[in-house]
């Protein structure tokens, strides 16, 4: 507590009216939540020999290829539920598991394991108290419903619901947080974005945003190497969210 | 209490998993909101001899033409902030104030009345119930930053912000009901329209949409005509949100 006190209301001088957010490891722990309903999908079909943490991980790594294709102009914008469900048909496959073995109906239920995971153990307290100071709502690639079941769960306290649906663009292109802080009527320097990933917070300060970086070392799991320590000098780097409320003042 | 008990989930067989909101006349008192910060601007001016609840019904009198340039496709889309903000200047000079005896800043600060308005008593109570069994959201043509700033102010819980700048239309264009359908992944039939309004429900029920009718016979004050009544049989008919969240099983 004593650094917390310390640095209580650094960002005082900042200017920031609003607080956004990366959700996807930076507010929930996706690998958990996915690698945790297919592990219950591999047990209700039987399938054997099978990691499940190693399932979460491919089926995340062809999230950024196939937002590729939207933000390339390939492809018109369609929410990412669409882009998981495609991947997942993919990563199963990957895996040697036939999709028409399963009916449209379970994959389309194993699709919702996105929409039901749980925020990292800091996340709830430091929203409410950032929420009484600073308008608060996701910056994600995840589409309304995704960020809206998300949160009904794990009430999670958004003011709104901004982010790649909205803005019909995925992040990190500019256009994403230029348009949140439009949607806001603030200026950039106003809105201040909150993730793990040094390369969303270069992107949005490319845009002129604030930055704040809270690193998740195990969103990756044990062996993670990426975003273990900010990059560049960020506006705000802080421990957890209770961190980032105190050194918001809020 | 009798009434409501007897009607207790009389919806349950909707269907109905979203319920949506207008929210001017139906979730906040506008007239009386507006009119109260109208006052103090003639008094912090020393302008006498002008009615505030008059100044309000000629700004919101100039709302449909002012909406109507967009649907018609004469203008692109802008939020309502902007056609508030437009038409403030022409209210004043239908009252013979010149617009440019106050500065620009004062009068943003005026057309920020709108973002401060009241909800009705029963809204409140009603939405937090409502809020446990369905996602919530208004389905306004107000901007997200009017309806967040309302909800701020009112603690409006809210599960995500919809509505005309989502949608990039104006209610009572199809898109708008359409489009907030498809953002919520439901089909129509899901999705119930709360109104005071019939003509916005009428508009909602040939989109598919279910249909709630709250009357709300104070909206234009003392001397109001119209939508005193259901215009249609609409699949519900509440005498405020409380009874609205009975009917509905909440």
């Amino acid at each position: 507590m004593d650094s917390n006190s310390r640095t209580r209301g650094e960002a005082a001088g900042l200017g920031i009216c609003a607080v956004v957010f990366d959700v996807f490891g930076t507010v929930v722990d996706w690998r958990r939540g996915v690698a945790r309903e297919v592990a219950q999908f591999f047990a209700r079909h039987g399938i054997t020999g099978l990691d499940a943490d190693a399932f979460a991980d491919g089926w995340r790594a062809r999230y950024q290829p196939a937002m590729e294709e939207v933000r390339s102009g390939r492809r018109p914008f369609v929410p990412l539920d669409v882009l998981h469900r495609e991947n997942l048909v993919l990563v199963l496959r990957d895996c040697g598991i036939d999709p028409s073995d399963h009916t449209n109906a379970e994959l389309d239920e194993l699709n919702l394991a996105w929409h039901r995971l749980d925020p990292w153990p800091d996340v709830v307290s430091g929203l409410n108290r950032m929420k009484r100071r600073f308008m608060i709502a996701p910056l994600s690639n995840g589409n309304i419903r995704l960020m809206l079941d998300i949160a009904k769960r794990a009430e999670l306290p958004w003011d709104a619901i901004l982010g790649a649906e909205v803005a019909r663009a995925y992040k990190p292109a500019a256009e994403v947080y230029r348009r949140t802080a439009e949607f806001l009527r603030l200026s950039p320097a106003e809105v201040c974005l909150v993730a793990a990933h040094n390369g969303d917070l270069a992107a949005a300060r490319a845009c002129g945003l604030r930055t704040a970086f809270v690193p998740r070392p195990r969103e990756y799991g044990p062996g993670q190497t990426s975003d273990l320590q900010p990059a560049e000098d960020w506006d705000i780097v802080a421990a957890d969210f209770i961190d980032l409320a105190e050194r918001l003042g809020a």
